[in-house]
């Protein structure tokens, strides 16, 4: 991992940019105590997301942990898959049909799954061999298929804020059973590209005997503020 | 409203049982400022119930609010009524033969809902006469139909903390659907005397723009601890 930049944002918030191979991510940091660490999930393109990411990591940072995300394969300029082009414009033209998509997105979101965990598991092990971070790690946000393989299979996570807003492929319930630590699930109720029964049925399989699903009203994008802070207080009971 | 006794409890927390017309009723209060309202629910039995109403009356007082209840029609002390006796002793047969229940809800709840609303709203009048007591009011827990009823019909009620923990008649859909007020409500995923489904139709059929759904893991009592964190900050943030 190498540190291409360092700003210091206001409320003594450090932001350093890193590359991890060709891999970017982004570390926010306060202080020099060790911090437990987030890792924020989103759904791919840092620099188009940073709008919302930067708010979360702020809110990490000032309730003691550590923040880091890095790229998605296939995400902001990392290199496209062909294969993965083509299985969205099959899932968008199969949504505006009204056609299953079952298959569309086994082959949208598994590739995508094996690849980005690997990645996420170098990460924490660059990131948490910067001083000043320690364990345990917390995941928030993000692709739901990526966060459950990577609750699964990563016993350095502790515990995972989930949003249920993508697909999941049906093969990975199955992972999700394995799923153990404590689980925080936002659901918006009204999430126009999310299927409601199916994200109540992949909450249902978690294995998890501390598992809390929040379900808002709104869309995609319209998770209330107040789950900000019950994020934190979750984050703050496990990872303190 | 005819107050009975007056205890004062460790932390400042004034206890005062009273009798409205023949109904018994207990009021939690601290200092003189005037607090907002939140009126305790529970499942009937006031006396048997009161170690579980205490410490959620003495989290209300230290969040700066009043708390009060009153027994419900045919609990405690109150007469009973053959008829609703009958419907229970129906209602546990025909879970026992896994035979339908609806026509059976419909007998118990709906009396009940006729008869308790308009007794709580005649508690509404005469708390928010006491000294030191004031709007905006909310209710917590308790009989799910009666808090449907009494969020539809009291305009007093700001802001009502449900259990989805009991029956609610399907001809209530449409009351609920009525109710605009914000909502958290609570579901226990594994509550072995509760509908799972009918619990998420009636979330679903609130006409609120606000309402968020608390699930977690675990059997009818088995609410976690930090729910009540989250609650005492749902009624803060409508209340103060």
């Amino acid at each position: 991992m190498r540190f291409t930049t360092e700003k210091r944002l206001e409320d003594d918030v450090v932001e350093r940019e890193f590359v991890l191979d060709d891999i970017p991510g982004v570390l926010w940091t306060s202080g020099s105590q060790p911090a437990p660490l987030v890792l924020l999930g989103h759904p791919g393109g840092l620099r188009a997301m940073y709008p919302r990411l930067l708010p979360r990591a702020k809110d990490c940072v000032a309730h003691g942990f550590a923040a880091a995300t890095i790229e998605l394969p296939g995400g902001g300029d990392r290199p496209r898959s062909a294969a993965a082009e083509e299985a969205r414009a099959d899932l968008r033209r199969a949504i505006g049909a009204g056609e299953p998509v079952d298959e569309i997105v086994d082959r949208l979101v598994l590739p995508l799954v094996d690849k980005a965990v690997p990645e996420w598991q170098a990460a924490l092990d660059a990131l948490l061999a910067v001083p000043g971070i320690s364990g345990p790690v917390g995941f928030s946000g993000g692709v739901l298929a990526v966060a459950i393989r990577l609750a699964a299979v990563e016993p350095r996570i502790a515990a995972a804020l989930l949003f249920a807003g993508s697909y999941v492929p049906r093969s990975m319930f199955e992972e999700a059973r394995r799923v153990t630590i404590p689980l925080h699930v936002l659901l918006q109720w009204d999430d126009e590209g999310n299927d409601r029964q199916l994200a109540l049925d992949v909450f249902d399989a978690f294995g998890s005997k501390e598992k809390t699903l929040h379900a808002n009203m709104g869309g995609h994008t319209g998770v209330p503020a107040f789950e900000a802070d019950y994020a934190n207080r979750f984050f703050v009971r496990h990872l303190r």
